[in-house]
């Protein structure tokens, strides 16, 4: 289980103020908690204008490398921004993302391909989001002759086969599940990843659907989450799909986590 | 999604005490306030000594048709205490239950066949309680023979496959799971049950534990479940899951038992 913090950005109005006020002790904070709370990467992601999106993520990087040694998910829709944001990272972290829009994948493919460097690579190309599981599950098809083309092993790759709302579909998470398990069954040790929250815009009581969401795609096979590490019900629901599913034998691990405070201590 | 709210239970301190005492008001408002909360049934269970069980099974019924007119589940271990416990309900209700031992399903069924009770019915026998799926499942098969030798529609039986605590197996739930899967193969109609928080047993933040396994629980075909309606959280995560599972077309339903205050009101 793979935890990707995702609370420096800038499309979140409280860090979106920290970034305009150059609020470093903010940014630093943000760093801090999420490390503790369990995130194995820290996602970083401006969301400023053009002209000054580089010069702040590489102020937003200094600060969490000041504080946290926990890899940094670079983060921008301009993969130009993360190949050279990947530059003022002390150490391998994760590219968020690619696509097979343009030619997003080989620029970014090209200056992983012989790092140690993890990449998120979403489901859409250049024909925008594919509606149908099959249309998904033949776009991963292309990406994976790329992450062939370029030695990367499938290790290497978090696959985000994009979660829709739930609100407008009539047919639940079948298609996302499908894909899931359709992406998983031809590559046991790629990673599946998403933005959890996505799935509950417009809808009431949204920590709710969010968390049953996440117990249903775990059990589809997703193990890499865009996701508030804070958010203790989620986390332990996390913790606690694992051990139902088999993979913490005796629950040690969600016991632990328990006991590290990651979930279950706050009201 | 059938509710059975299980509050009306001597097994739960504040029951016992209030049964102890003769505290009419308390039993009332439990019938009450699960009636409220959304319960499809109201569970009744003594949990007293043999020589006033039916007396005060009685007591209770008596009270809880005083405000209500959910359907009761009248519940004992003793198959004799549930069919004279029927006689006291003014409308059809859930046995609650039968199982493989002795002569306890021909006892109920024959009371039950030629009515529109409902009843609940666990995969042990006089062997005890089967360790394998293809055991369980086998007991299954010689229960559906008697439901067939009786004449009753598959579809009002409630099967409780037995969950047991996560804390001491190795293999999560994958073998409830199987099991469940199994039954509704085989019968579509049938429903399939459980006390959602046997699963928790000995392990902390026990809430979180039980709202996961409903999630997958229900994935797996659970559709009838013994809880605590009160508890928001858990009531709010059946809702989810149905609408994620593609059961509440633009979350219809969802949003409604939100609105009505059934889950995401309380802190």
């Amino acid at each position: 289980m793979i935890i990707i913090g995702e609370k420096i950005n800038g499309a979140i109005p409280s860090t979106a103020k920290a970034i305009a006020e150059k609020d470093a002790d903010f940014i630093r904070n943000l760093a801090k908690i999420q490390t503790e709370a369990g995130a194995d990467y820290i996602d970083v992601c401006a969301s400023v204008e053009d002209s000054i999106e580089l010069d702040t993520m590489k102020w937003l990087i200094d600060l969490v490398q000041e504080v946290t040694d926990t890899p940094i998910a670079v983060d921008s829709p301009n993969v130009h921004t993360c190949v050279e944001a990947m530059k003022y990272c002390n150490k391998p972290g994760l590219f968020n993302s690619v696509s097979l829009e343009g030619d997003k994948v080989d620029i970014a493919f090209a200056e992983i391909a012989n790092t140690k460097w993890e990449c998120v690579a979403l489901l859409n190309s250049d024909k925008g989001i594919p509606k149908t599981a099959k249309d998904r599950l033949d776009v991963f098809i292309d990406l994976m002759a790329k992450v062939k083309e370029y030695h990367i092993d499938p290790s290497r790759i978090h696959i985000d086969p994009l979660i829709e709302m739930l609100c407008t579909s009539e047919e639940g998470i079948s298609m996302v599940t499908e894909v899931i398990r359709g992406i998983k069954e031809q590559y046991p040790t790629i990673h599946v990843t998403g933005a959890v929250s996505n799935i509950s815009f417009n809808l009431p009581a949204r920590k709710i659907v969010n968390q049953a969401f996440a117990v249903l795609a775990m059990n589809a096979g997703m193990d890499s989450f865009i996701l508030d590490p804070l958010n203790q019900d989620l986390m332990g629901m996390l913790f606690a799909t694992e051990a139902l599913l088999g993979e913490d034998d005796y629950c040690m691990e969600y016991i632990g986590a328990y006991r590290e405070g990651i979930f279950g201590q706050k009201k």
